[in-house]
């Protein structure tokens, strides 16, 4: 390692511990840990632009161990991204561009949000699949415009997470030889050496994955790092490489214990830090020959301004296929989009089909894939229950393209890779599983939501209604604590025409992620007029007008739909009006106008909820009642439990005219 | 294998496609694959006692593949518990003892609810654990009270699933010799052959984790699974027994194929298997032979019956351990428990503390710990900052006994762990988290409340209140999702007081979990009068009445309880009387008798809630405004972040001056 490639390194260690001095918080450890080997990543290997961050064919670079962030901050600052010292003094402070984690769409460069440790990498394995699968489907010959790596950091907390099973086991499945994996092995987590309870043989058990794995490499040798990464770029395997570290390299007294991970390391031992390292210069002081060393800028542009080069002449050659591209990694949609849809819905109508909405879906998946060649579905597991795939659609497989994925039972990687191919660009990714098992995946889903990505999360066999399984599969609090989870829409649509509608306004939604609920049981077709139909967008309308003025409102959602419309057939008969309002999707109809939203739920009528799952959701619609199941569910047909939970017409009926009565 | 055992082994593939096409609905693939296993395990080694399924001293048998239930049904039926042939027709109806999956509670003999992949595995690692513990704890020399085996059985759903990675990986590093799994390698999964999801080399990486792994038995012999078993009891690891099976064994045209999995075989396919099988059996009919060889009553009495005859001698010799071991093993406090429970609570008057939450409950731990020999703390690698330690805790090592749990980073493996300790008996396990990483253990929490098991899930940095971390690490919607999960309690204290009665209840819960959720910044102490420090297990109360009849109450729980006062005092000087309820617990409250409720929140006098969270949750409470967060929050000072997001006394202030006004 020259003394410049040292130097270098130190300014990210001074910069790091400088910073979380200043912030009086954050983790000094892991990025004076790793300087080395960010030495040899970002200057001998990562292919990247810094005054384009968006470049397509970028290297992604992903912190796993996201908690390093002054690392990654560094890093940027340093090679010329629009990250100027001045954030780097205000880390970790209100609306700066470095918060206390990397966060995606906040800090130029940073490829995906991190910290929740073991997602960085499940992102990792989604971008370079995307990557993959979209060299497969548009690189010609002599053309590879889709080419770059995936690189990650990690460290052992990463490692031990569950999650990192599952999307390392599916890599290797999949040869993701494109994928470079870095790991920080200091042997040291928040409490303490690692031995006691992480003592497994990792080398070893990322070989049982399929991997490629380079062992014992020195990590503060960037030249064997770097030697390291270059060996990694010829396998057909994706690669580990365990990089010996000591945990906050540098401070003399504090190196290589858990006390130098989580919070600052104080000015005597930063003082003693300056004089081990020979750092003579003031806090967030870089001097000029380092700031030369690391600047990227120059080189970044040349590398973009070559595939520019190769990019117009693929255009020339095949101007279809590098427009399509061009659409496709922007996110926008086909011009047949609309009508697409449009003529679906039309369709719906008039079929009038009274199915499971789960297969209502995947008729919508069918009808709208044909606009979608950007679609990449997918199922844990449960394609033949989930209804995710289609009749066009191909499996992917290692080294083959395709696009329907089949995750195995791995709901959370899932999800966290459905993450990262939308980070990537170029696919809208979808995956199903059971409800219940929303569970599961569910901070990946809360992560599509904090970086408003575009992942379409289909859940299936969604109630009580799901009948036999029993209560580990029966969903019952998962509608309602899906829609807590800020900027999430969610769907749970009633017949074919409202899943039409919820997969357009899924796919529609460019800025942030959608949940699909569907039933595993049939629901009763809803005949519509044009007004309807074109309500059903703003998650919530007048299903069913009564003809005199209501004398009370029933809120449905889902298979409980054709329920409410039931109980009001038979409560017109006895005299009563009643008008139904299907909320298809809460979160959505919470965005309308007042104006609107008072002429669904006109004031000063009485409101009944009903849906099978908790009722707690219910009353900030100021209801009256709530027919909801608030305990677990049993096993049993499900015609049978809906009979048991009282949701029947009699006792909805019976409600309403208790409501109507006590008025 | 011996025409006797292949008969015992048919019995269980007739009884699993009989019953399954009698409830159309339900899996024979596992059943029939794995019976011979089943004949090998349950009549060659399994130590248990049918006419006592609660003998302390059985080994534990896990079905973590759990849809398989059949299996278990039928074995149970078979050796003698109390589950008539009647229950077996009735699969998967309404009130049976033989639902969907297998329900702990419901049928004797099923040791944990299982269905929900990983778990099974996870639940055992716990057992396992809590046996070895128990034994280090207990046992004496020629004493072996404490001395049994955990055995799983389990697929590659649960191998593709994350948490298995977790538990497996602490169980080798554990070094719990005791667990013994059996792997039913069929090759298939619901979306078809494995291979192309799921294609690593399961026993090398079983071999990572420091397991014994006995390869490539063939698991339709139950004489060669029989010696494996015999092999893996002399190990000092835990053993994974790699079985190769077929899928649906014995079905003539759909063994091996994921079409058996989980649907019924169709009469057609029954009638062939009976042919095949030699089966000329009625449904549900078992020859007379077969229940004798399956019988196990007499040989689990005279099992159990040796045990006895030791322990009383053990009891004679050390009376006391013997009766602290009975208390334990019931799940009973000791006669200690409410004297310490109360003399620390008077303690908490007296110091009068301002600390954050999560160090007022590390006091508490501190204080209860004295009269809680069965306390069984631990973290998912944040004991410094979860405070789940106290000082006269030990770790939990290989071969070492300790009462604290380094769990590493491996939030839902501790979940499932804890909920398998709290299964096995003996300890009450409690496990620390950020309450942001609740979402990876979610699931198993459900498990914890479905099951009815004290599990204690503490999770601290509870709010934006956590600061520079951002909002990957700050709870918006957590608290009131948590509050969604039928019959979990979840309390939310605001000071030293209220921590130690949450702490408390959660304890004295018998049959039910708790979540207990703390901050990580200073909260008031607040000073109560007796009626109020008793109201506090009512999980709500009035913190504070107001002179004059109120003219609005403000709810609030937590850290916002302080600045409900703080503005109560400000209102209550500008002539607005202001009465504040504290409600730690809505759980809890939600269960008061409705005068108690009334008499709390008075009908007709306005309600403001105050929550650092979503404010969805509170509108049951008919409140005219709530103070929430319903955004991710940001990455700053904490202080400044209840400034950005409104959480002050003057703003919460204009909001109840409003709420009155517009009465």
């Amino acid at each position: 390692m020259s003394n410049l490639q040292i130097r270098m390194a130190n300014a990210i260690r001074a910069l790091s511990m400088d910073a979380v001095q200043q912030a009086n918080s954050g983790h000094p450890g892991m990025p004076m840990g790793m300087a080395d080997i960010a030495v040899a990543l970002w200057n001998d290997h990562l292919q990247h632009n810094p005054t384009d961050p968006h470049w397509m064919n970028r290297d992604r670079f992903v912190l796993s161990n996201g908690h390093g962030s002054m690392l990654l901050y560094s890093l940027l600052h340093l090679t010329g991204y629009d990250l100027p010292i001045s954030e780097l003094k205000n880390f970790r402070q209100l609306h700066s561009k470095t918060a206390g984690h990397p966060e995606y769409g906040i800090t130029p460069g940073v490829e995906t949000t991190t910290g929740p440790l073991g997602q960085g990498i499940s992102n990792a394995v989604g971008m370079a699949l995307a990557e993959k699968l979209l060299a497969e489907e548009f690189n010609r010959p002599g053309h590879d415009i889709v080419n770059h790596y995936t690189y990650v950091f990690l460290g052992d907390g990463c490692l031990m997470e569950g999650i990192s099973h599952e999307v390392c086991s599916l890599a290797g499945t999949l040869k993701l030889n494109k994928l470079i994996a870095l790991w920080d092995d200091n042997g040291i987590s928040i409490d303490g050496k690692v031995v006691s309870w992480f003592n497994e043989d990792t080398p070893k058990r990322f070989e049982a994955y399929g991997w490629n794995v380079i062992r014992n490499v020195d990590g503060h040798d960037a030249e064997a790092v770097s030697a390291a990464i270059a060996q990694a770029k010829k396998t057909d395997k994706p690669t580990l490489i365990c990089c010996k570290t000591a945990i906050g390299q540098g401070a003399p007294n504090m190196a290589g214990s858990d006390k130098v991970h989580g919070s600052p390391l104080g000015p005597d031992e930063i003082a003693a830090t300056r004089v081990a390292l020979n750092w003579p210069y003031a806090p967030f002081e870089i001097p000029q020959d380092i700031y030369q060393a690391w600047d990227f800028k120059r080189r970044g542009q040349a590398l973009e301004h070559e595939w520019n080069k190769d990019f117009q002449s693929y255009k020339a050659k095949y101007p279809e296929l590098a427009s399509e591209f061009q659409r496709r990694m922007q996110g926008d949609l086909s011009k047949d989009f609309s009508k697409t849809v449009k003529e679906y819905l039309e369709r719906c109508q008039v079929k009038a089909e009274t199915i499971a909405t789960r297969k209502a879906s995947q008729n919508a998946i069918e009808a709208l894939a044909l606009a979608l060649p950007e679609f990449m579905g997918g199922s844990a597991d449960l394609t033949g229950s989930n209804l995710t795939n289609w009749s066009a659609c191909k499996p992917v497989r290692a080294n083959q393209w395709g696009n329907h994925i089949n995750y195995g039972v791995r709901e959370f990687g899932m999800s966290a890779i459905m993450n990262g191919i939308a980070l990537h660009g170029g696919y809208i990714p979808f995956g199903g599983t059971f409800l219940t098992f929303s569970d599961y995946s569910r901070n990946a889903i809360r992560m599509a939501a904090l970086m408003k990505l575009r992942s379409i999360f289909v859940f299936t066999h969604d109630s009580i209604g799901l009948g036999e399984d029993g209560p580990t599969h029966q969903s019952v609090e998962h509608v309602a604590s899906l829609r807590l989870i800020p900027n999430l829409m969610v769907w749970r649509p009633c017949d074919t025409s409202e899943t039409a509608v919820a997969w357009a306004s899924a796919v529609e939604r460019k800025h942030g992620p959608s949940a699909l609920i569907f039933s595993r049981q049939n629901c009763p077709f809803v005949a519509r007029n044009a007004q309807q139909i074109k309500d059903i967008a703003r998650g919530g309308y007048v299903i069913r007008a009564s003809k005199a003025k209501p004398d009370a409102v029933i809120m449905a959602t889902g298979s409980e739909v054709g329920l409410a419309l039931q109980t009001a057939e038979r409560l017109e008969k006895e005299g009563v009006a009643i008008r139904v309002v299907s909320i298809p999707s809460t979160t959505v109809f919470d965005q309308q106008d007042a104006t609107y939203k008072a002429s669904v739920l006109p004031a000063g009528i009485p409101r009944i909820a009903v849906e099978a799952g908790v009722s707690d959701f219910w009353w900030k619609y100021a209801c009256s009642a709530v027919h909801g199941v608030d305990t677990f569910g049993e096993s049993a047909p499900a015609a049978q439990l809906y009979e048991y939970f009282g949701l029947t017409v009699d006792q909805i009926a019976k409600t309403v005219r208790q409501v109507i009565s006590q008025q």
